[in-house]
């Protein structure tokens, strides 16, 4: 039979660097060895019992379609918690619930974007950005941020070079996926003075804002000018309240062209799941804010443990993150994805063995992450330790096969 | 300020003709008005207690991604029913869960095309494909189906007219939305054969599928030929168990390359909704076929009754559909968008009013739908025959303005 055609789009959408080796992690288990994931930012924090609590006491008799926007409670609910911790003046007509962040970027790049348009975005970057991209027809267009300067953003004369007339926004994760870099209001504020200057938008991910450690407050970009048109927040329930699987993001924007131009298109995929909204908006009302800084307060000693066991291992280059609950690291060896493949498939010690992230994935400019991954911390204290023991065990042996 | 751009492919997705009249609605009711909904296909039939119930026993600690192809028990449970009831021998890995049938459409597109390229629909069309199209930027080229013949599907000289070298499928949906049309088993291999000569695919949306009255037996286009990799089902379980919030549906497929491609696509918007995979999977196991025959006795009786209530509202023109719960009519005005907006602005009949789908955004071709509306038949009998009392009274009023 003739080959069918398939689109150039999806051959060049990337598969995800988080789950591409997936399938040897697997394997390996099924051969009975234990693997340490840090590879995937996978909360292990108990979801919040309210949200069970509220979907159980859901009695609709039809699960209907829910509002395209999202449910009204939710979004005011969102707006509320945003208002009262970051002291903005939000309406529910300022939000579109989105089945999870990625449902929202791929709006934003849809209503902004026509294809060939560009979006500046910082590299590394979220792998996934790089998938909407392709998806979308918009050309993503890296600016590297160093490993060396503790991924903070490059100078404005770097990100200039960048710019062209069809720059259409600059996209931001903050705190940072895959680095844990925290950028401050200082930041927030310099790159939307570009945006400002050649007028196009800044978008900033804030999927994982309540995680920020040792002494800093939590930003939401809207603070530094609470009214702008340009600014377009990307917010997510998925980390805060470990519930990925519940797939509920939200676009927030004092800017009623997009909004009404994002909900020409939800309104045609219809709406988000109905009951995890409901029991959302019960959960946003009544967790009281110590449910977070419990959290925080965990990850941050995760991170301090991950942090201490990398930096014994030898040849490792590590920049202690800020936020969120990620790490790139540099290895002393060319390519990553092999190791981390050997990992799997070849080496364990005493039955045990990690599986990280190849950095390749998180980079758009070829070679610049193969020497380098993405390590996540959503696993224990003991499992952190022990994991970067057993990657130290493997670096040794790969070297050494 | 200067106006920040947005997308042309945003503001060239059209509003939603179910959606577009619904603040009219919302006045109507604020008024104290009774409107009768026509306008969506939202069943009321209650959703199944299984679902909730299972929805209820979820137990695990965290409601973590599931798998971006779909839960495991949800994709062999869906095969089972499909293989069972329709004499096919699908496997779980013939799947991909999506978040509704809308984004298993939109998956498709983005994978079987690259902006510019081309899928044949015929008009009258699901109105959302084209919102589809419009976001991906794909071309849907319209055939025409006239109500005068009842819907069937055009000649194979119209749509040989209308295939180019960026031709990439044939998109059908049976039963239709929005005419009510079954395709039976000739009417799949006449295009399937068009699709094998041509070289590119066949897709079928099959969301309902399970809704086909008088004798007919519902119908699967993989049964035509159940290895054909020129063959991709879509399906969603919204209108089969009045699950439209729990946002399940699925692409269904034995090309392998179609779904390794899309699971590119998939794995960057992570996965769709974990508990309602899990409660689906419950759900399809555990409901006997005679659910689902007593919801269809129940459409048909309605379909009866809105058909004989629709033929005595003098001038309209209409077609007894076979399957889903639409009917698309001709009225005997030029502007059924203005009459549908004056039902629910301007009249009442003893305080009761009719909301209805205006043609015009379910035609590819201009004008060809100015003088139509869709009319969706989930409401009760009771109500079908007094909105149809209703919308008598409206259109003479209408015409004596």
């Amino acid at each position: 039979m003739k080959r069918i055609l398939l689109s150039n789009r999806a051959r060049f959408t990337p598969t995800s660097p988080i789950r591409k080796l997936a399938k040897y992690a697997n394997q390996a288990k099924e051969k009975g060895v234990k693997v340490y994931h840090f590879n995937i930012g996978q909360p292990d924090i108990a979801s919040p019992s309210v949200f069970y609590n509220a979907m159980k006491e859901y009695t609709e008799p039809v699960i209907a379609y829910e509002d395209s926007r999202g449910n009204k409670t939710l979004r005011r609910t969102w707006a509320n918690y945003l208002n009262t911790n970051y002291n903005l003046d939000l309406t529910e007509d300022n939000f579109i619930i989105s089945m999870g962040a990625s449902e929202a970027l791929l709006f934003i790049f849809m209503s902004c974007c026509d294809p060939g348009d560009e979006v500046i975005v910082f590299d590394p970057t979220y792998a996934n950005y790089i998938s909407f991209g392709a998806e979308s027809g918009v050309d993503l267009i890296p600016v590297l941020s160093d490993l060396e300067n503790n991924f903070t953003l490059p100078s404005k004369e770097e990100i200039e070079k960048k710019i062209t007339n069809r720059t259409r926004a600059i996209l931001l994760c903050n705190p940072n996926n895959p680095t844990g870099t925290v950028y401050d209001e200082n930041d927030i504020k310099f790159l939307l003075n570009i945006c400002e200057e050649y007028n196009f938008f800044l978008v900033v991910d804030e999927a994982y804002r309540e995680y920020v450690y040792d002494s800093i407050k939590p930003k939401c970009a809207l603070e530094i000018d609470k009214d702008n048109p340009r600014i377009i927040i990307i917010d997510s329930l998925s980390k805060r309240y470990s519930l990925c699987g519940a797939r509920l993001g939200a676009l927030i924007t004092k800017n009623q062209d997009v909004l009404s131009t994002v909900l020409h298109i939800a309104q045609a995929r219809l709406c988000a799941p109905t009951i995890e909204q409901y029991a959302a908006a019960k959960t946003i009302e009544q967790l009281p804010i110590s449910y977070l800084e419990k959290i925080r307060k965990e990850y941050q000693e995760r991170r301090d443990v991950l942090y201490d066991a990398i930096c014994q291992v030898q040849g490792i280059t590590a920049y202690k993150p800020e936020g969120a609950f990620y790490m790139t690291v540099q290895f002393p060896i060319d390519n990553v994805e092999d190791f981390a493949i050997y990992l799997l498939t070849q080496f364990s010690y005493e039955n045990k063995t990690s599986f990280i992230a190849p950095g390749a994935g998180f980079y758009m400019q070829n070679g610049k992450g193969n020497n380098k991954a993405r390590l996540a911390y959503c696993i224990n204290k003991d499992d952190i330790k022990d994991g970067i023991f057993v990657l130290q065990k493997g670096l040794e042996a790969y070297k050494n096969r």
